[in-house]
């Protein structure tokens, strides 16, 4: 989809202005007008025919205009948008913006489709319905009923809501932040973030792409756009709906389901983009992007202050946003030393005691500057008596532009910091109210992913195992003995194990265990909830308890009438570390795997780790977990861990070789010393 | 320690008064004069005796005054300090606050330690050295050299920082927050934060306390002050220190050693205090409680907003601050449902759609004031179209004035939503930056532990454990055979167990087992980490393991040459829920019970919840854990709990008993349906 002459419309018709100024259709001339737009406007009512709007004509429908016009904006009710559509298409209108409210949102899918369909087919590129409108201020056009034009910048801001945009206006236009692109998406009939991303990652004038996103439209591709743009350009993204409480609210809000909020966030991370889950945490990001977004934003943070309780404290959360209290190079705290008072703290956080002035702020700085130790700054003040607030924030700003490290500010107080925070403003220097405030988008910033390109996996099918999951079909899960012919054939350790339904013959098997222990379980393809069923029995080890487990499970077959019911004895792995792996098919960003802390531990601890596949993350995901500094002290772990990897490259070429498997559950697998083997295996199709 | 005279002093001199405005001498008497202090200022400086300050004649020496002195505020160098004091002895002086730093935090503790001697033997209360001074807006003083006078109101602020005194003072000015006390403590060598508690605790000026602290000076002492005080008004405490980073730094900063921050987060929680991690959290806090102090703080939280999206990126914040969305009453979502309209939605949250005018949030916010379902309300406004900032402040603080729910704001946004939070603020009603600032000190509030009071402990102490506790001094940890002694009479469930140097006998007891499980270690008082000395045989179920377990064993203890060795034969207790149990002695707090996930799974996951004792909160410290979970989850469940509870409360007698028990250590204990084991115990004197 080709967006050109809608980010660059010579002709812009607005469908629905009028005399009255209250009246959207008049707010959406009027900011065309205060923007500067330097095309041809048309305005169109049928009621206003005669007038003259901005000096042109009024026609009573688009298709009036002898050309086809570059881009209309309609402002009517629900139930004339229609109209207009057809109009616009007998125009060979080129971009359609619907700012009418009425469609899905409210119930009304089906004329909201209706309209969708029309342009698709006529190749108009729809943006809405139910809409604030679309800006781009470098080329002066403000088609939306915003109030207030923002000023040109360098933000591709992309919303699924209109009220998030009115407020992130308001506030970018207090903080004087600019934008590039300021899109409101609406019910996204027509165009999506997709099609933004995509006709705007070589635009030169975006550096910063911020998405606020109810609901998403294609993930893979989102995905894809995402390792492609994001080593370049930061992508942040907000996404409202990760609470259970939340999900229910969101479903009657712009009609969108809310996707799995646990894989939206690995989707997104190891994708390369910034998820965030508050206004804060976006708007602390958008302020930092813009003014030091050529910046260093390692880990490895210097907190510098005049109060040392508060460079303390702010310590204190450093570790909690995954930053790290640099190390000063020793020629630093040598220097630090030389120039500060006795009295002063010249390790990290630097403490300049209450009576610092501008100037031992600016000897402080330039120290810290020269330490190849140092990634990011944060400036603390509080204003104490002889603080100097005004000349303070100028030796910062004038750091600021000159080093490579990012430099951000707190400044702490009310009245007394004001002129400094105006300072600071003038020269971009970004500035949160509270050092806390600050830390979260350093540590944002310090913990994006690198951009991984997904593996290219090869498949390849085998008839045999083909013909179990056709065979299966109806099956919830596949039986046992189908499972264990996938697991050799993927080389997946598990037990030894053989079912039985003669009594003589299942002892005789047992038997060569003992004084080692055996499982006995029920094998039926009724039989999912094993446990619940009473159909496990552990540790056994004498054939007197052989006897009288087999007598149970019997019974436990009976009384629930199971088919095709067998006796399952298999040989019992002793203690090791229980893993949990699995395959889950995800509606927005298809395979998914799971791996982490397993058996009761799995529900308790949610130390778990995902990642949507196709991977080659495996080692990152076993270190990523708590379970996987378990696995690193164990005996033998540079065994297990190797082993752990190849199953999960096992399990992830069996996904893409047979993609109609649904989801997979090992767990435990279990870690001994000297094997990593898979307990319980199910498969679900 | 009587404070009146400190806090209402008829008499204040200053010592060290001067010529120079830009002297703390002189600050202070103009802060004096412009508090428009009523009792009579006496100046003090040898160099000005010829001179009048404030009309008043200058002398050369506090005991020049004819009657003893209220309150003398000395602002001389360090060194001339003593004798000022001396001075102030010789005038019967009742109050002294040294503002002059160069003590304990330069490390010139001899100085420090001598004059506060000094003023504790001659009965003088002594605040500081090293701090801003003390303010109490309500009598009109202010003997400190802060920048501008806090309004009257109704928090006791206490600090041990200079610095976070002015930020504080600073911020408060432009938000009008009022203090009834405002105290800095300095290096605390004489009035601690105890001594204000004390005197301020029945003080009816006094609502709510915030205590900034970087050390403490008597915990048990300060758990019994928040105890009582707690329950009629709310004590906020904020204490930096609590990351390993920070460690290191507080100790260079007012000569003060943090404690262990888990220790200290036990004992204030569930003492009843409101514990903060950021100055964004205790100005929220300050703001709140003065404004809301009297109303509603439960979890059940409602949301009104104009803006869908914000609402449910609200919603999603709510689970992590421990609240609830609200469930709305029947009549509340029909009337709600009457009123607004049909778009809206009338669930929590309560989206009151863009075009919502002041009105609408009216009668939304009437109908949610009659839900007793609703505890607290956040009204969050987005500048739209036609949404009427000034309006909505106005109706939501006439609704915040009559109703008992706590009603906070947030408009979000810039230059558009100003006038409305001057109206708000104008009106009292909290308000924040962005929801998520405000669910948090909504949180905070919400989750505020109820006061308990401590159990007394009635203790009995036995000859015979005494002796053996006595014998085992020189040792680092009991002998096994003196703990089971002491597991038997605290009656704590331990494994079948004996202790051999005969092979044959040994074999004789294990084989009785088979083919349970048994395990042998090594019985020494040298050997402590047994792992690690290859000491432990598990799984020993044959005589075969049996032989092979004894000469390794019987090899180790030749290598290591460990004496009065002896090899224990244990029952093995098989596969159940491991937990730990511990107790640990705190230098602020004293006996410290730890209770959580045990084994393996202690280290890695940190499930682990504290109480300082003595306690009666047992039940509530395994809810709190998620290994509480699992026995819950458990088989024989209620078995399991009032088992631990039973260990816990003998564990806890055991400590009072015997106080010279230092730490015990019970890793694993292992809940099985039947029973409630401790496998290893260990009593660390």
């Amino acid at each position: 989809m080709n967006l050109k002459s809608f980010f660059n419309p010579k002709t812009i018709a607005i469908v629905g202005v009028s005399e009255s100024k209250k009246k959207l259709g008049s707010v959406i001339l009027q900011n065309l007008i205060d923007a500067k737009y330097k095309g041809e406007i048309v305005p169109v009512n049928p009621k206003y025919v005669k007038q003259k709007f901005n000096g042109q004509k009024c026609l009573a429908k688009v298709s009036d205009h002898k050309t086809a016009l570059d881009l209309v904006v309609i402002v009517v009710p629900a139930s004339s948008v229609e109209k207009v559509i057809d109009d616009c298409i007998k125009n060979k209108t080129k971009n359609v913006i619907v700012i009418s409210a009425g469609f899905g949102e409210i119930g009304n899918d089906k004329i909201e489709s209706k309209i969708s369909e029309k342009c698709t087919k006529a190749k108009i590129n729809l943006l809405g319905p139910n809409c604030l409108g679309a800006i781009f201020p470098s080329s002066g056009i403000n088609a939306s009923f915003s109030d207030g034009f923002p000023s040109k910048g360098h933000i591709a801001f992309i919303s699924q809501s209109g009220a998030f945009c009115t407020a992130t206006l308001d506030w970018a236009l207090q903080k004087d932040i600019g934008f590039s692109h300021f899109i409101s998406l609406g019910n996204k009939a027509g165009l999506s973030e997709i099609d933004f991303l995509e006709n705007l990652a070589e635009d030169p004038q975006v550096k910063i792409f911020a998405l606020y996103l109810e609901s998403i439209e294609d993930g893979a591709k989102l995905i894809e756009l995402i390792q492609r743009i994001s080593p370049k350009k930061p992508i942040i993204i907000l996404e409202p709906g990760k609470s259970r409480a939340a999900k229910a609210a969101t479903s009657s809000h712009t009609g969108a389901l809310s996707p799995n909020a646990q894989v939206t966030k690995a989707a997104y991370r190891n994708a390369g983009a910034i998820q965030v889950f508050s206004m804060r945490e976006m708007f602390g990001l958008l302020e930092v992007l813009t003014f030091n977004g050529n910046k260093n934003f390692g880990k490895r943070v210097a907190i510098l202050t005049n109060a040392g309780g508060v460079g303390v404290l702010t310590t204190d959360l450093v570790e909690d946003e995954h930053l790290e209290l640099a190390k000063f190079a020793p020629t630093t705290i040598k220097n630090l030393g030389k120039k500060l008072p006795k009295e002063a703290n010249i390790q990290n956080p630097v403490d300049l005691v209450g009576d610092a002035d501008g100037e031992r702020y600016r000897v402080a700085l330039d120290i810290l500057g020269n330490d190849p130790n140092i990634d990011q700054i944060l400036v603390l003040l509080t204003p104490q008596r002889t603080t100097q607030v005004r000349a303070t924030a100028e030796f910062i700003a004038k750091f600021a532009k000159k080093t490579k490290k990012n430099v951000v500010a707190s400044f702490i107080g009310g009245r007394q910091i004001k002129s400094g925070l105006g300072i600071l403003q003038k020269n971009k220097v970004p500035s949160f109210d509270f050092p806390s405030d600050a830390l979260e988008v350093l540590g944002l910033l310090a913990n994006k992913e690198h951009s991984k390109v997904s593996p290219t996996i090869k498949t390849k099918r085998d008839i045999k195992i083909e013909t179990l999951l056709k065979e299966a079909k109806k099956l919830k899960s596949l039986p046992a003995s189908s499972v264990y012919q996938i697991a050799k054939k993927y080389k997946l350790d598990t037990p030894q194990s053989q079912n039985f339904t003669d009594f003589k013959k299942a002892k005789n098997f047992a038997q060569k265990f003992f004084p080692k222990n055996v499982v006995l379980k029920i094998s039926s393809p009724d039989a999912i909830h094993k446990t619940e069923l009473k159909g496990v029995f552990l540790n056994v080890n004498s054939v007197k308890k052989f006897e009288e487990a087999w007598q149970n499970l019997s019974r436990s077959i009976e009384i629930a009438k199971l088919k095709e019911a067998e006796i399952q004895i298999q040989e019992q792995i002793e203690s090791g570390t229980e893993i949990i792996l699995g395959i889950n098919t995800d509606p927005n960003f298809g395979k998914v795997l799971l791996f982490g802390a397993g058996g009761i531990y799995t529900e308790i601890f949610h130390d778990t780790t995902l990642r949507v596949l196709p991977t080659a993350d495996f080692p990152k995901m076993i270190q990523e977990t708590k379970i996987g500094e378990v696995l690193q002290g164990a005996r033998g772990k540079k065994l297990a861990a190797r082993e752990l990897i190849k199953i999960m490259e096992n399990l992830q070429q069996l996904v893409f070789d047979y993609p109609e498997i649904k989801s997979i559950d090992m767990n435990p697998v279990i870690i001994t010393p000297k094997r990593a083997v898979v307990v319980d295996f199910k498969i679900i199709l």
